[in-house]
């Protein structure tokens, strides 16, 4: 049925497979009023473009996007914002193999058993480039969050394998194709992926991202959770198999005593909960960790089944992202946005006259 | 806004406070002719119910549901099902004090930014007494799935604290309170969990919940993906701070030629996967597992602000559970339900015509 | 599927059915902060009540309502508002007759081909029993818009049968009991009314609804356009079989050139439109007529067939309306209530902070 | 907020402005499998296209619409289906004039205060430009109601001003400008619009629009009736004033015996209904009317205001409808299948496997 949108009053309703005529999505909900240009969104998805170094897939899609309608003389009007982007580099090749065997740790099994048919070229819908849509879409949110209430969503890997990257300053993230906030660890992960490339083989990584000045009070108390609705959000990326606010898991060995966030009058003592209380924004930094699967396409023989049932084995040569987490990192911040500005709205139906004299306290004083 | 809805076809509408006159549901979009009494959904609550042990909350809640629509002559009609709680252990009890003060670790604070007000009593809305009506919605689902499917859904805890709780066997986990599939780790989970409360200090936890025999090809390619739906359903349980599907974190040091799962004519060779690929399923074991945050109501000292934003100190007594994850278990089972059911209908919807005469493999073979 | 909810961010969920254990609804979404108590929506409820004359069903049904959450101290907490309306007055009856049967006009036959199965006593979920959850739900909707807008939202009968009943002054319409705003039509119509119990049948009716002082901009552009809604929402009353907005069908033989509202700067010198043009409302006066079909349960023999399709005779006897259509007003006020609030809130949530300069001219200058 | 999509199951979102690069929909949830091209759809748009005779606008849309996704290898396979149809006709002009202004009978003075903002080139949005959109997702959901389950769906119109229009076959209905199903009456409607347009008038219509072979059981029991859901899809075209279904206004002045259809074995005895009862498709044919105002824009003169409030006089000239209802037969029989396979679609999910041995009977028998 249709599972193509997400939001509720800040609608995106994606469309299109990897070679097809193009991707695109519909944006229905933006205020109006907000200053919007192509370059905008632009200047978002390319952070996420392919093709950008050695460590990522090599294929070239320009990713140019095109808004259809919603904005008139550079703003918003209030009306569905329409965004197009076209494919273009479609290799000619022949799909016949692919579309007459599963790919393991891809979706084709699954779509041949729930469709009945599949768009094989290059993914069809399951394409990784599905998610060009959601930062184009993600890139308005933000701007209407920043512009609104000053607020600032960041992404940096924290792990690539077995390489943990700390975190040193946000001023690192751009300068390297990694989005390490260490600059220090870049060379060993150069030569860690390139290792990794070298036995034709694929890597999980860990990544986090975060928003900072989220008033107090967005988010639901029972199951439209501001916390429930990031999951949702994250694990609706491509590859993407855990999701953590706060502390994560790293709560199940911790005691009450020390989880629990002392509030004072200077603020927060400590960020655990990630932002989020009883699914509901605390002031403090939103805090969200998600981990992601190594690649599926590798270039090693491997076992799997034609439409007929049969044993065979398949090989997967081409273009393919050795580390498919390196790129997620604009993703997830746009995934993030999305959420936000949906409940940023939300917020304003239902509470929007609420005035309570009680001080807002400030993020946490660590 | 309204946020008390989940599900798009099997739709649950939850109401109710911890210290009002009740809670309970609305579910709508149930199939008509399922036999269904208040005994099916009993079993289920009484389960999940307070004061079964020393280990957990000591008040006692009957928690007896009353079927108030949807039921005719033993069997469901396709009409909503509403289900109600009434309250009745609400001691009397002065909340001035909590109502003034923000608790940590609890919503208190957002509720009051919010909303601009709060009922108290229990945590109002907030309270984990909300979770009695997800067990009662889910009990439904898991029996239609049950009957139709023959889907089996599952849950056992894996870790308390520092102790971690192997799986041994299904048969154990109703024996003991602590949900363990392990009946040999008990008597040290006892003498654990006797160590918190002792040191007036809560503790944090990690469960896992399995559903078998679920079709290939359930979900969604993009957004409604039912990896994402399952983890805003696990998200937005109270105190859930991580969700993982299959390998989850564990696949940031994997490699793609492990973490992949091969096909052969006689199944799956793993389940790195955990049971969805694309957002849908692969007729695997829905394999997930979640964290959940200790208690945050302990009876030692605790900083926090009233109303006016100064200082003060507070302490919780009464009768809460030192682990709050521990009566989790049928709560995370009866999401998974949830979750499964609205994509059960979803699929037939838009895809129950499908016919397709490649064979379905089976579970991995592992 | 389901189908029992209405409104996105002012949501009425419905359940219950005429002879189970009670009917209600929840209501998610309401503003924080609104004094509501049990009284208010009594109140409403009272206006349609049944066996308040001759005219009407002399059913007794005290139709008390309960508020089972979402009030704390007289307030509105902005969580769910459930209502619980318990079924008293019950008559122990043999339903088999009806069980096996299809009544003309009603909805059996339908019912019996879609769900396999029906609840058969008093029409189930089928029943005008029903509406009083409309009416005590819009109840609220009617007193928030009421404080915040000063909204006033009224109605009255403009037609039974044949005898046309013209508008003289809102004042009269609570003085009798045809929700008349004629009182000089009364005694035709009770003699109308009269002859039509008389001759075993029944008749149809219309009724206009009217809302003074909805602001200008509320609504959308194509689909959930605010008169597209409200055709919905007085279409779903039962036995409703047309809906008009402003000159309805009357502008079929309507000129451009009159039909046009002209625009002054002291207002829009007609209301042709109805106060909605494109979707989104003018500021002027809502202005909505709705067509109500005859009861359909008469106590002359009338044709059908039972389960097994042979054909029957059936005649019902009983406490129906002759004329369904007359305690429909306080519904129909409620369902328009039940739009606008939900059109109030999706205003503020994308449009709450637009601010132009151009003066807001005023409803029309006749 | 979000506005632009209709349907829960089979959704179409909608974007776009009458002057804008294009316009154009996502339709998420239709099934896999349906044969479909752009032929398809653009024999639908063509019977909607303007120009095609004296007596609608001249403007030059060629409307070609492209296939964005969702169709592979000549099939739909399941994922959204985006259709663009870019504008061409986008005459250079001065639009200074009527952006300072607001035109009587549209929406410019509502949008103005809605949104502050608004694109004035060609109505925009609220242009009957939009609508096209709608004629191409309904091609889609008539193709599959045809195919499977020969559905058929069919509209002429029945008013044009004070000249009925009688229906004497559905085969004439597309031998003439007038979507008239009685050949005799063209020349006297040429007559009549040619006398409207000499008079710078324009004028309402009245027009009907019908479902054959509709299966009983489609349809909820409350708030997402078919009947409902069909007003609200009607009212939501551009124009509409008033819907009806089955006898529609005329039940007021029936009596009980007259109005409920009896039940033979042999079928119904009549449909007064128009093949709806309690929400729910009866079997028989879906009938519904339509009432669309007579179009806004007039070459006379006309009092308005502008952005200062200041009194005007306004004329509009260009290429308009004399009488917008004549092209709106392929845009109301569009909705109605926009309806229909969205409730053929929530039945199938709900009572998909509901059996019952009780015959269905046939439409009425006259």
């Amino acid at each position: 049925m249709s599972g193509s949108s997400m939001g509720r009053l800040f609608t995106v309703t994606s469309f299109g497979e990897s070679h097809g005529p193009g991707i695109g999505c519909v944006v229905d909900g933006c205020p109006p009023g907000l200053a919007l240009t192509e370059a905008d969104i632009q200047a978002e998805l390319d952070r996420r473009k392919p093709g950008t170094s050695r460590h990522v897939t090599q294929r070239r899609e320009p990713d140019t996007v095109e808004i259809l309608s919603g904005v008139y003389e550079g703003k918003t009007t209030g009306t569905p914002i329409a965004l197009l982007i076209r494919n273009t580099d479609q290799r000619s090749k022949d799909y016949g193999n692919i579309a007459e065997t599963f790919r393991p740790g891809h979706a084709d099994y699954c779509y041949w058993h729930k469709y009945g048919t599949r768009d094989p070229r290059g993914g069809g819908r399951s394409s990784a480039r599905e998610t060009a849509v959601r930062v184009a879409a993600g890139a308005i949110a933000k701007k209407w969050l920043s512009e609104k209430y000053g607020i600032v969503i960041r992404g940096h890997m924290t792990q690539i394998g077995e390489v943990q990257m700390p975190f040193k300053g946000w001023e690192h993230v751009g300068g390297n194709p990694f989005f390490s906030a260490d600059p220090d660890i870049v060379p060993r992960l150069e030569e860690y992926m390139d290792s990794i490339r070298k036995s034709l083989d694929s890597i999980g990584a860990r990544l986090r991202v975060v928003a900072d000045n989220v008033p107090v009070g967005w988010g639901e108390p029972v199951f439209d959770r501001l916390d429930a609705d990031i999951a949702y959000a994250m694990m609706s990326i491509n590859a993407v198999k855990g999701v953590e606010i706060g502390a994560g898991f790293g709560c199940v060995a911790q005691r009450g005593s020390e989880h629990g966030d002392e509030l004072t009058p200077q603020g927060f003592a400590s960020n655990h909960a990630g932002g989020v209380l009883g699914g509901i924004s605390t002031g403090q930094q939103i805090d969200v960790s998600i981990a992601i699967k190594p690649t599926s396409s590798i270039a090693q023989p491997r076992r799997s089944i034609n439409k007929q049932g049969e044993a065979i084995t398949m090989e997967t040569h081409g273009r393919h992202d050795p580390c498919v987490g390196i790129r997620a990192t604009p993703i997830a911040e746009a995934m993030l946005a999305l959420v936000l500005i949906d409940h940023a709205l939300r917020h304003r139906a239902q509470c929007g006259d609420v005035r309570v004299e009680t001080p807002r306290i400030a993020g946490h004083i660590g």
